[in-house]
């Protein structure tokens, strides 16, 4: 399939976190025909504890939509059992450096634009599945990946390229489960690709500043349920507790040392109207562009959380369940890519400030602690809405140039 | 199927409101034996403008779950479409006026207990519905109901008795429902039944004090996603409007001039952690003893849900989901009661103050507005845990007392 | 003075909690042309431990306009140093038992309507001190208990009649500080009366029932000071701690089992608008008609102040500065109060309902633990507005009934 | 008095916005032996209109202590009815532009260490005036200003120097009214002068980023007063409607844009305990670095506001009450500045980040519109603790620096 073919199909199926098997069973399919060594399952990540990881019956509705949307039953099976990452090494025919390129796969639970003015929606290509979308880009990243895989085959390139599709960047949990099973070992470069940002049409940065570290927490309160009218007095109220929570998080202060964030993005609470709430669950997250001042702010959210139980008399349990940190790039590698945009005519700038988070921070942490280099390269596009929003759409037109310029990092660059 | 039994095999199969498929296949199972006229679908109630009736997807579920724990697949496939309501009316063979008796039949989203000192755990009738329960004694009241109706299959009393077996009572949707089809109409004597409110076993009450009038609510919150890094001030947040109105509603006053009860039983709201939350959706409720009151208590959560909406600039759309009013038993009809439950030898007392609401107030008022006289009988136990609890119970021994004082009130009442 | 001048006098010069210091120094002025045995200071009250006694400033502003408002000057200087309680014991001329009336002086924090429509302020007798306002009626309890005195001043009753004009009524300090210097020490027969309280004009009431427990609370939290724009992060809210505790309290449950009640009558907080509030105090109260479920109620409020504060990370501290007891009435007592105002030809009903609290309950309680007897015995008026609202006012007609029915009771009176 | 000496008199004697009475007294009286012509009342400012103007109690409170602490009497009387802002215009012996330079008089609502780790403390100059503190180094400003004045004495520069003793700078009042005056009329170039502001210690910034446009607001709700027991359904709760607002408006998003702040800063609530609290006030401000940005986070704290207060069911009024712009700095006396500094000796940098907001934004507004020049400088300083903490105090060696840099400024400046 061609790159605009390839990101269509997978718009029109998007898969949130960790359920993303057609999305990887397409990814599979294509790079089989490769000259790539494959890993997945364990090989790729590792499933034990990763937090709020989908449950059996959401798995396996995935896995029903994916087959009865064209993909393979065997490898749905296998991908719902093992996990959907999928790592694949492909060597150079010279010696050279081990790059890693990371493309993340997962949609939001968002429902996307159905009207005249979105452009999926009146091409066809709009989402196939109510409540999801794909409205940050990870299906122009995985068509790039896949496309890039091709374009490289010749292996016309010194040292070796690992392609990195990644389940669950939103939310902050495949980098980390996919870094348990190692795969970045090893690692001497290490790019993620991401289109949009508000970057312009027809610009490359080469690298980001101000990305967020964040912390992503779900907390469970659990009360006494009671008859709303017959006795309210007996119960112990979850929902009060967890309202009072939504309100103390957004109330933190400000921190002028540097820019924060706080969301609480769910609340899902009680069973019947006539009943005092025994249950209410929440998930929220911190951010930061300093590490330490998320993590103090982390603190905050867990300690507003503990405040609002103790004054309803209810138990909550938090837990984190992601995270990322924040990332700062080298300047070779920074040079490596201007020169790379550069050889084939791009229009790049060195940085770009981002206003979101990516555990792909993870990645390049990982790898520059053992000594290797990293950078996080935008593509930028004219984008008719903000990200996470049912009106975003990626510019197709920004596929081939993220493909070049990939391209020509892989095969030019002289960093060392 | 003897009483007991009948009982259990509703318990272990609980429906909750406008679901009770099983149940009232069941009903009409047992009632087609019998000398009865059988009025279902438009003739037993009207589904339109019912709020928050069940979509498609879950009158679909439970349908599937009746027919596969027994149910005859026609019946289910009827009552999914026409509703579940039945109504049988049986003729005696003397004149005498025109008796209704309420038999409600809905469970409640409450997951039962488990455990070794839960009585259907331990006897085998636990529910088999995951997160449902009949936690408010409805299982005993179809039991009392289609026992009676056998126990007056001789036809051998005055007048006729019109058999109500109700959905939806939870919620206060169902009598208004089957009010709006006819239910009622050319009733002389109108009697509910119910089970527990704290009467002590063996005892019965000719009537009741002390109901609640109530109005069921849901408010539905509109506001804008936005990336809650990116661009966090372009969102309008529905879940901080929902959470300041969960405060609020719960912080109206008390009043002196009558006992009040505001609950938020619900809550829902969001999409993913790291989005400003667009849709919050609650379902709440206002109570009091005094009718106007309550009136009163209603604007004032109204008032609540619209100025926590006007300050987080979210819109806000506020239905009137249900709702029952207070109610006076007639003298008449209380000692007719008294009078039939003396005849057969069981204690009873003519008032019991009542805890909560029961929209068979609507029957209730409709009947007298008529001209006919209305009471709503209790009949004690001991359970072992309150009302809406997941350890909550009936008490099997208060079965046949029930069917023998309603047997005796149609044989025997001269009440006129 | 008589009664209605005297009424009127006290109503212009209104005193908050043990400020009463000219209406106790005219209470003197008076006792003192009377045959009986005054006690003031130590003898009548103990003022070691008193919560949120009046500071120094406040009382010597109350001892000024004291004397400039025609109060002796060296009565005022001791009633300011050793507290407003006064006590007169009359001795009748024949053996009878000990009574205890309770006339109570203070005013409240509510600035008097000074209006056309108010009474008082057409009658040139509205208070001449902003802010504070006779809402409650002691004005007319304090006349009454003079002109009783004067009445009985030929001692042409059996036993000894003991006067109690106690301060702070009003948030339910001063009972419980006379007791402690012995006020009812020896008393056989205990009765407080009060004005009004929605029983209409021209009746009596013997007794109430209804009457609140109630705990008066005070939290001051105390967090950390920061300058609002340049370092906001270093601040521990006060403020934000305090209003998370307001809606946490308004929000507890209502009881089925008793009539609650809860309020935060005064929060205070802050000193700039650019600075984070390092400091906030509030006070609140729980109430039951229930003793029991006014001490549960208490422990939730308390629970909430202290679960605001961990959410904020600041400190709390909380002081009971108040409470009363329920109150039984006893029959005997009500007897002779109905006979008393049979005799005298006014219409009494032997019980009211009343709608709020006072710490005559802890008077009567301590009577009753010794043996004695209590009742609490209203007069009732044709009030323009209810208790504590800036347009409320006395009956005037009623002054000299309530005088009638208790001369009536010690002089015919037979209860023993 | 020598600039210490000076500094260390005003820092005794704190006095907040537009009562600054004592401090216009000293200016006043030190200015009168030097060659200027002196503006005060309507000439300096317009009182008409100010919002939150101390009442009259409150400044005969100032006076009175002002008095005695040695400050004039008829001086006293003067200022306090006509404004304690005072301009005076030195002019110099040769043509040359005409400056003016800002000094801000007013203290702060906060109460001063008076511990031995608190330099004023132990030195015998900590504040006299309980519950007020000069914590934002206006008392240091005052000093260099007179200073600087007796140093330029002799007239030995070119133009005409206007010093501009302000009143009110926190809150954001004082610039406007003077500015209603005319205070800058005619004026080339204008220079605040700032202590501190985490500057390090003989450092000097020519000029800031970063400062904050600020918007003070007060709203005042006005619900109905209720007894709290007898009759709570009959109140408005004023209260319940502020504590909603607190959390709400602390509840507004970050932006993205732009740096935000928001907070409230006072709330002053109620009555008495048993009473609904019918009047809330409350003080807060919105800040953001973007004066776009601060307009519409200000009509967001408005818009919760009155939400608030709409679900309560009380009355709102909003005013604005102060507030500033933002300010850029002229680079033509930034270039000035650096050289007057460096001419002296003097370590200086371009441009330091404030983290705070200044009315005197309005003054360099005012000029610049008018064709002239601005800047904002700062003389840092190592400061025991951050600015409008009880711990806070200027470093007086900082002092002679200030003095230093004017004058070469002034003396020596080319830049035209």
């Amino acid at each position: 399939m061609d790159l605009v073919s390839l990101r269509r199909d997978i718009h029109a199926h998007p898969e949130p976190a960790f359920c993303e098997l057609r999305t990887a069973a397409l990814v599979l399919s294509q790079l089989r025909m490769l000259p790539v060594r494959l890993r997945t399952g364990a090989e790729a990540i590792r499933l034990e504890g990763i937090p709020a990881y989908p449950d059996e019956p959401t798995l396996r509705e995935f896995a029903e939509l994916a087959v009865a949307n064209g993909a393979d039953h065997t490898d749905i099976q296998t991908l719902a059992a093992q996990g959907t990452a999928v790592i694949a090494d492909m060597e150079g025919t010279r010696p050279g450096p081990v790059w890693a390129l990371r493309f993340d796969m997962d949609a939001l639970p968002v429902a996307e634009a159905e009207d005249g003015g979105h452009f999926p929606a009146t091409s066809g290509f709009g989402s196939a599945y109510p409540g999801f979308m794909h409205a940050c880009g990870h299906d122009g990243h995985v068509a790039i990946g896949l496309a890039l895989a091709e374009r490289l085959a010749d292996r016309d390139f010194p040292g070796t390229v690992r392609f990195l599709f990644q389940p669950a960047e939103e939310g902050g949990r495949g980098a980390r489960a996919m870094l348990a099973a190692g795969a970045v070992d090893g690692v001497d470069r290490f790019v993620a690709v991401h289109l949009g940002l508000d970057l312009p049409a027809a610009k490359v940065a080469a690298g980001i500043t101000g990305i967020f570290a964040t912390t992503k927490m779900r907390a469970r309160f659990t009360g006494v349920a009671a008859h709303a009218a017959a006795a309210p007095q007996d119960g112990r109220n979850a929902l009060l507790a967890a309202a009072t929570a939504v309100l103390g998080i957004h109330s933190l202060p400000r921190f002028s040392t540097a820019d924060t964030r706080v969301n609480v993005g769910t609340l899902h609470a009680g069973g019947g109207v006539n009943i005092v709430p025994a249950l209410a669950e929440l998930t929220c997250e911190a951010r930061s562009r300093d590490g330490a001042v998320n993590a103090d702010l982390t603190e905050r959210v867990k300690r507003v959380l503990r405040g609002a139980a103790e004054a309803q008399g209810v138990e909550v349990e938090i837990e984190e369940t992601g995270g990322s940190t924040s990332l700062n790039c080298d300047d070779a590698l920074l040079d490596a890519v201007l020169a790379a945009a550069g050889s084939r005519g791009h229009e790049a700038v060195r940085l770009h400030e981002m206003g979101g988070s990516d555990d792909a921070s993870l990645f390049a942490e990982a790898v520059q602690r053992a000594g290797g280099l990293a950078t996080y390269t935008v593509v930028g596009g004219s984008n008719p809405a903000p990200h996470h929003n049912p009106r975003f759409d990626v510019d197709e037109a920004a596929l081939p140039v993220a493909v070049d310029v990939l391209e020509a990092l892989i095969r030019e660059s002289t960093v060392d």
